[in-house]
């Protein structure tokens, strides 16, 4: 006997659709029945993790690198655990199908006063509290299963932002048709053909005769359009950057990067390249504080072409409707289109980083991502911790083919630990490499059993530096509520399942110790190498004390 | 010169005069500056937690110990994060202050796009979300800070459920005056004399020839009333019983103890004491699922008493208001005034455990959690995670002066950990025994640092079962979403700060071992003991064997 296809199954077939093969969560009493359908699904697989947060965390990192990620948690408790997660892939633009398990039909409709609820016999507080971090949200039944299901998801892929379904066992187990839609329903433009018209007209008047200098960031990614810019670079001369958001998004081993534009905390080049051109072609760009230092950006908007998710901008002057993609394509063209573009000149070449300390010496922060930048290499997947990892990096030139991620707008410490996991079970040809220090790690430490039974082989670097160092440089420099308990790392794997076959630890004082570390690491491809890299608990790479700086 | 008070000074001031000398939490940049003020106080102790929903199940428990808690964390991220902790402290009548460390009013005035928000400049979306859980929330202002403050506290300590309030380094630094009234105005009480005359005319028609059991449950405890509540049973000659969780708030050892009260998975003397009386006294009682084994409980509603938080009924007839200690009196005076009350006699007699398996064989679940019971000792803290180790030490009957804490309404795997934590600063002449299982246990395990930082000492019981042990029983019980990584519990202490001078690791596998160990564990308290307790992985106690059959 054939099993029936249920709603459960159109569900994860969609899911799969979507483009996800794995979907991470925490099992609960009232999403198990449903687990199994992805246990027997030939398109899907599970991915436990160690609590809902990480699984959360997991799942944006996985979105980030495939365009779509799912996780399934139980109701109440566990959906609650991760809504932190799910506003942090809400403000960084990462669609991640939430999944809750919820109590049965015939429980809520007697209000009962079950587990996992508030006792108030109320089932809808939780649906209502995710509303301002996601763009759509259903309870599932039988009658609206097929339309809501693909109104969700596809409301999820378009906006790049999480959706959330409530799904209870009873109804997940009912009959339903396999879709004969397709899901990718983006065919449906939104772009106004007069509106782009308009807009490639004023380019042409505009563009001519001015130094131009490109600036792009993480909307680029989030729409998937790296080729597209790369194109546009490629077929121009003019100076680019990115800010620290869009870190990676462009060659910047290229004579024309002139590093990341950070507003007043950005190298002297960047900063001229961007504030003091005629005409700054920005793609993708979301200023937030903490890549701006505290909105320092002095940029004339009269000079600026502003290529934005679903509109662009002349000089102040809105075009819209107008898709991202259709933008771009229009400067590419207009660009390329025989007009005299002037590439702004560079105030001073961009040198290499000369190490500072000695190889002897202890590791110094103004040193330490230089070093770390040039251990990397093609197919890296680097995430950067919300701390001096993130500020560190950000300053750095990194190798072609590195992907870098971080979370500057939603901030929230420990995030990378589990979203490296997840983006390396994305993407399985890639390493991911996690910069992170002591203070964030220890808040999501756990997900590294899950790397390890999962067997994913990344590469940690653990800065310790005795406690929440980048709030040390904010406030309270000596204060203890800036101490962390001591940890252990040295035996940190071994408490989570590592062992000689699957794991090595490694540790570094000083700067011949890392590189020699870095070396063994990059050549231990078939472990989970952790490497402890100490540095002083007050010290912080420039670009974070400029920051810091501009912040009071 | 004299530092000037402040609007900080005062919320921590009212803070201590609730009844706090900790303050749990995690730093961010939205608090730190107001954190100097915790340091600088001297009623008042900062205690870090290794992440914020782990310093929410802190604070939970240290509010079941104290009668009050507060915890601070930053915008967004760090409260979004302690979330599901604050829903569980609602669920269970927890009353725990979450002070939230929010962006500067002027930033949040510009509408910024800053860090930690969603990026679309609305400051309010949080304490929005955190409306369901919480009964009184409040953005602190200069204009409004003491009246507000004030508000917050009174009602978190009134309603022993969750207060919330945001506050802006901005806005704690300015000067106020210290507060001239007391917090408590508890003199307002809410029972009406004629409601209460009219019930205890009710109560003297109604107790007289009936056989009698008595039933009480945790609102005895989450209002203080547990002395009121012995003093009851004292003076009168009615068998008793608890439900699950208002385990331990009665004398076990008495001989009038039936047993835990657990529907139809009670034993015999329980259910029939509590089922087959003719007149019910319920003290403090909330059913829910888990504890009444799928709401099975078989009682005549017009034999019973009904003695509730704020109203009390007889036979269905309701008398409202009267506050649960108004009418707890009312009884106790009512039966002492010479009526004629029948104890209801005892179908058979409670037989204390007899050890199924050998001291030689491998732990069985059924013996596991009586050796434990039997193993504790005078204030004990016993926090039982909701997996076996809940339904396990339910079923046992407790030593005097052991305190048992669950959570069976919210029923969040992992809190125990941090609760008992919590617990144990609260209470530093009791010792926390944790009972907890290894997938549980992994969900907010670091925060085993912050006890070994602390210095408390508990005594951690890890049964490492291989997984979801709770959940094979319910679903899927080989499913690999049951399955856990593997751990090496051995050396978890270890990576978390663990040293020979402050912790010791115990591992059993047999009954003997297990007595062995625990009675090493007992004579050392001056370390924290985790005791790795082995059992077959689809072995579970046979109250949750029995719970699980009936909610199928």
């Amino acid at each position: 006997m054939t099993q029936p296809y249920t709603i459960a199954d159109y569900l994860f077939d969609r899911v799969a659709e979507a483009g996800a093969s794995e979907v991470f969560g925490v099992p609960g009493d009232y999403n198990l029945s449903f687990l199994d359908n992805i246990i027997a699904s030939d398109k899907l697989r599970w991915v436990g993790n160690t609590n809902e947060l990480n699984a959360g965390y997991a799942a944006d990192g996985y979105a980030r690198e495939r365009g779509f990620a799912a996780m399934v948690t139980t109701f109440g408790v566990g959906e609650l655990s991760a809504i932190n997660a799910t506003a942090g892939s809400f403000a960084e633009y990462a669609p991640v199908l939430h999944i809750v398990g919820a109590p049965a039909t015939s429980l809520q409709n007697a209000k009962s006063r079950i587990h996992h609820s508030l006792g108030d016999g109320v089932f809808n507080h939780f649906i209502k509290m995710v509303e301002p971090v996601t763009v759509a949200r259903a309870q599932i039944t039988p009658e609206n299963a097929a339309s809501e299901i693909d109104r969700v998801i596809r409301m999820t892929l378009k906006k790049h932002r999480p959706g959330y379904l409530m799904l209870s066992p009873d109804v997940a187990k009912l009959p339903i048709y396999p879709p004969t839609t397709k899901l990718d329903d983006s065919q449906e433009d939104i772009t106004s053909a007069a509106a782009l018209s308009a807009f490639k007209q004023a380019l042409t008047d505009f563009l001519p005769n001015k130094t131009t200098t490109l600036m792009a960031d993480l909307m680029v990614h989030r729409l998937g359009l790296q080729e597209e810019l790369k194109a546009l670079i490629s077929d121009t001369d003019v100076p680019y950057t990115t800010l620290s958001w869009g870190k990676s998004l462009l060659d910047e081993q290229g004579e024309r990067w002139v590093g990341t534009y950070s507003g007043v905390a950005s190298r002297p080049v960047a900063k001229d390249a961007v504030e003091n051109c005629e005409c700054l072609i920005k793609v993708g760009v979301n200023y937030t504080d903490t890549t701006t230092a505290g909105f320092s950006q002095n940029i004339d908007e009269k000079s600026v072409v502003d290529l934005h998710y679903e509109r662009a901008s002349i000089g102040g002057q809105n075009f819209a409707p107008i898709a991202l993609k259709d933008s771009l394509q229009a400067v590419h063209e207009v660009m390329t289109s025989g007009i005299n573009i002037i590439p702004m000149p560079l105030c001073e070449p961009m040198t290499p980083h000369e190490q500072i300390g000695a190889d002897s010496e202890a590791i110094r922060q103004d040193d330490l991502w230089h070093i770390i930048a040039k251990g990397l290499t093609h197919n890296n997947l680097v995430f950067a911790d919300q701390g001096t990892a993130y500020f560190g990096i950000s300053d750095t030139r990194l190798p072609a083919g590195v992907t870098c991620y971080g979370q500057p707008m939603w901030g929230s410490i420990g995030y990378t630990l589990p979203a490296s996991l997840g983006a390396g079970i994305a993407s399985t040809h890639k390493r991911s490499v996690l910069l992170i220090g002591d203070g964030s790690a220890l808040l999501t430490i756990q997900d590294i059993a899950v790397m390890l039974k999962e067997g994913i082989n990344p590469f940690i670097i653990l800065v310790n530096n005795d406690g929440y160092t980048v709030e040390r440089a904010i406030h309270g420099e000596n204060q203890p509520y800036n101490d962390i308990p001591h940890c252990d790392w040295q035996v940190m794997l071994q408490a989570f399942g590592g062992n000689e076959a699957n794991s090595l630890t490694l540790r570094a004082q000083t700067a011949g110790e890392l590189k020699s570390a870095l070396q063994t690491a990059a050549a231990t491809t078939d472990k989970l190498v952790m490497l402890e890299v100490i540095t002083d608990k007050h010290d912080i790479p420039p670009l974070l004390a400029d920051i810091t700086k501009a912040l009071q």
